[in-house]
């Protein structure tokens, strides 16, 4: 994808992004119909779907040849990032946007045979987009995001990571994470990926790790995130796979090196 | 107090604490000092002192026969809560204003006799101001906050609570705290006591737990709270002592019993 190409496909996501978020803010306060998934704290709404269903239809029809994976099932089934691929959330946050009508975003990557291109977050209710082009940098709005602070000490960081990593779980010694908790500076939890990416590549938390994504959550972040000079992998330090759900560390580089030897690994199952 | 006197006291209480916020505003990208206090991760800032100064010089000058309990040294020495005292945090969730630029919060209580009567939290980068007046409700900005949902179940409330209650810690078996992070539907850290308070006010987020909180931490969320029928006490169902540091539990009263029941308390040391 050279970048004249890049950018005609970013004006046009970023266009169907802002008026889906206009969409969403329209209706906020619309009463939902509220599913759940692969467990009861799972949510789905038929916003998400509605979401969804204007971003792959618009698609399909401006680009008949782009594949499209997303989370609500308008998507492909896809077996190979061959192509252009749109990797979609319509709504990063389900649950935020569900208790609390706001806190969480619309999410969207495009990826050419795996690699990632463009990457939009848009925080809907405070109508900020966090946004990227692969080797143009990254931007909150239209202020340009700097490169990550090579000044940051592990020990002044502040991690965005959810509770779970301290309970008996499937992928690390819960007592390791738990002298990660008391070493670095502070913790936090959003509860919205997307979002927390985007807080890594301004620099609002340092680092971001969670146990088990998937492609919609983390592919528009991980281009937003590597434009600031952030880096992404799964918990260990292996690469991520779009195809299937990871785990999931992405941060500042500075932290990185003993986020993962000190602990991820040092703690892992 | 009588109301015509609560109404006063607010009105100069608000006027302060949105000066404050402005001159916080104009600040934000200056260059800070920062020191640290109990221990390394306990930060103060000129921007804090300097904001404390600004209300007890205020407050003297205006009210000599009032108090003031506040966080960096310039209010008083209290062994008694009797007549009316200032119970202030000039900015609550330092570390968010340090490493964020946001997130952080105005508080201030008004407490006559040792009851509640005035509370203020501002959000001061959002510009959102959270107030009560003691049996008038609170308020979002002009926007009345309506009574915490009686229609919440347990297992799908969300919980705002830090990484530590998972940790061993002096409180509470950690054991215990990790179930309850896998029973209720999600759990979330911000930083900032003062808009976690907020949150529970507002219901976006459906309590809030803490293991050691002074009185300018809590001091105005109590008094917002009980307005939207909250309930506050420390952590294991006692009432709160302000005039020292104190665990804490405010949540909606639905969930109330069984987070002390079958959790703090159950898992007490």
């Amino acid at each position: 994808m050279n970048q004249e190409q890049r950018q005609a496909i970013y004006q046009q996501a970023k266009d169907w992004v802002l008026e889906a978020g206009k969409t969403i803010r329209f209706k906020i306060n619309d009463p939902l119909t509220i599913s759940t998934k692969s467990n009861p704290n799972d949510l789905v709404t038929t916003m998400d779907r509605d979401t969804e269903y204007f971003f792959t239809s618009n698609i399909k029809q401006t680009y008949p040849d782009h594949a499209i994976v997303s989370e609500e099932g308008y998507g492909d089934e896809l077996e190979s990032l061959d192509g252009t691929v749109w990797i979609i959330d319509p709504i990063d946050g389900t649950m935020n946007f569900v208790h609390q009508k706001r806190n969480f975003a619309i999410s969207v990557g495009v990826y050419q045979d795996g690699i990632g291109e463009i990457g939009l977050i848009y925080d809907v209710m405070a109508d900020v987009l966090f946004s990227a082009k692969r080797g143009e940098g990254a931007f909150k709005n239209e202020s340009p995001l700097p490169q990550l602070s090579e000044n940051k000490s592990f020990y002044e960081s502040i991690l965005g990571l959810n509770h779970f990593w301290l309970c008996d779980n499937r992928l690390v010694d819960e007592k390791v994470m738990q002298s990660l908790v008391k070493t670095v500076r502070g913790t936090r939890t959003y509860g919205s990926a997307a979002l927390e990416f985007a807080g890594v590549a301004e620099g609002i938390i340092d680092g971001y790790m969670t146990m088990d994504l998937a492609p919609w959550d983390i592919a528009a972040g991980i281009v937003i995130v590597n434009e600031t000079g952030g880096k992404t992998t799964n918990a260990f330090g292996e690469p991520i796979n779009m195809l299937q759900q990871n785990s999931v560390m992405t941060c500042n580089p500075v932290i990185y090196e003993q986020l993962i030897e000190e602990y991820t690994k040092k703690g892992r199952k």
